[in-house]
């Protein structure tokens, strides 16, 4: 059995820079046809040259083959005072703006503390008036199992406050998350490979895994049901994101572990696998790239990815860094891209 | 200032075997005049000769000064089987039984997998009959945050089964275990210090930290308040149990990371420190030893541990073993123990 995705597109990933991105950019470009870049560099993306010059690096790292066939869909991180001249300006190189509430994950320390809807009208009516969408990490600064959930009441208020503004609720991981996707027409979210496979008892129910550590943190099954249930079902406003986060393995198995799940290389691969056991395996081109194409309003490079229903062992590790199934056996591989 | 305590007891101890016993019950012994020793051994204990020889195996650790002044209590992995015949005999040796539901926790594999009140009826009307204690790590199969409040139906209804039997809900973490000690005369329960400083949060809100990884898992703040009310205000059925359990290094920080925090030679001090804190100081003596001694009906060797409010820095590592606060300050310290 094989299955032919087109122009397959990650919508939520984290390349890091210097040596990691050499490591992980050429395998994420190996399988996929764009994906959203995330900005939470050490210091963060905020400049047109900063966004450019990003860009450059992560196009460096590719063959030739797949310099055309790739493309890096870039995003600033949001600052409350970008002015409409400004995104304007660094529009047509912008794919969207990435906010990050104040230190809720990695390198987000020089997040937004507070969601005054007057304060952000100016930044978020321009981004609504030009079509650049906002991706929002959706979380306080609660308890752990609380966090997605009480911010959700967040997002619907941008919603409210701004209906021309598209609001991507990232790597939504609750029942709540998806029940609010209907209640607003501009609300859409991405969903992470691992959050449609595991809860909380695979990170900490039996051993502790670290390399499923992640944030938002794994919940319960009742949320990954619902996750499950908008994705196998090709539901229109969501979208595959993989929020693919490289560490190295030191960083992993240590006190202070960092989160992040690294799943890129393996993403399709185990999407098939899911989609084959729910026999849903029609709706994954809308998971992977149509809703994406929508949403977004992009036309990425066409290419065709094939993939067989044949086992492929997980390597155990990708240069520095231990991925999701290291050494484990998916049911599904990936033939070819072109 | 200082503190005097007399006869400090942990009443929920892992002191493992071998090479790591050598490293750890010196370190109880050092501050503790006694400690219930558990079962969950390789083969777990269940004879008169397996206990008895682990106690000589612990004893023959400790220096010749500690002999007269540290008591193990000895305890059997519980079996629906043992018959009225045996308990009475091993009795004088014996302070109580562990039951572990099956696949729990480390070496929990032979535990038992239902709680049929009539095939349970004959060994627990004998222990009741005894006066030997029913320890039980209550915990059920279920999901990670609610195995612990799933399982207090079972202590009730045990607890009304055997009104004679004494039932201690080891290490319990939620308020749910709290409020079911006041319907029952027959149900008292443990208590850990890290579960009386910690939630999920401080495990997995941060950075995941594995050494504050445990079995049960640290739950959320309003059951830790539940825990510190009846631990601070001297609630008669509520002992502390550290639940102590030493993994070395390399079994906490990897995959697969082992459930334990290490805490017996920082305890007592962390203890001091915390009921200082709450201005409780003066209800420490009861939660470390009088309400033990009345609910086990046990003199230990009298010894007298006295405490001053004084930084001690715990070390980074015990053996192989890293403690909780490895490498940071307490403000108490232990001076002596005659």
């Amino acid at each position: 059995m094989t299955l032919t995705l087109t122009s397959p597109l990650d919508m939520h990933l984290h390349l890091r820079d210097g040596e990691m991105l050499q490591t992980v950019a050429p395998l994420t470009a190996q399988h996929f046809s764009g994906a959203i870049i995330m900005p939470n560099l050490l210091p963060p993306i905020v400049t047109k040259e900063a966004l450019l010059a990003y860009r450059e690096r992560i196009l460096s790292t590719l063959p030739d083959t797949n310099i055309s066939s790739f493309t890096p869909l870039m995003t600033l991180f949001f600052r409350p005072d970008y002015s409409r001249e400004f995104l304007e300006e660094i529009h047509p190189d912008l794919a969207a703006i990435k906010l990050y509430p104040a230190g809720i994950t990695t390198n987000s320390e020089g997040g937004l503390s507070g969601f005054d809807v007057e304060e952000l009208s100016p930044v978020l009516t321009a981004m609504g008036d030009l079509g650049i969408p906002l991706c929002i990490h959706g979380e306080t600064n609660g308890f752990v199992m609380d966090r997605e959930a009480e911010f959700v009441p967040v997002y619907e208020k941008l919603a409210a406050a701004f209906p021309d503004l598209k609001i991507i609720m990232e790597h939504i991981t609750t029942a709540a998350s998806v029940a609010a996707l209907d209640r607003f027409d501009n609300l859409y979210a991405t969903i992470t490979l691992h959050h449609l496979l595991i809860t909380l008892d695979d990170v900490a129910g039996g051993m502790l895994q670290p390399h499923l550590f992640c944030k938002p943190i794994a919940k319960r099954y009742e949320d990954r049901e619902a996750l499950l249930q908008v994705a196998l079902n090709a539901h229109p406003k969501v979208m595959f994101g993989s929020d693919s986060a490289p560490h190295p393995q030191d960083a992993k198995e240590c006190p202070g572990c960092a989160a992040g799940v690294f799943t890129a290389p393996i993403a399709l691969q185990a999407l098939a696998a899911l989609f084959d056991k729910y026999d849903k395996l029609d709706n994954l081109q809308a998971f992977v790239n149509t809703n994406a194409c929508c949403i977004y309003g992009i036309t990425p490079p066409r290419t065709t990815v094939t993939l067989k229903k044949q086992p492929f062992t997980v390597p155990v590790k990708y240069g520095e860094v231990v991925p999701m199934f290291a050494g484990q056996e998916i049911g599904w591989s990936i033939t070819t891209k072109f």
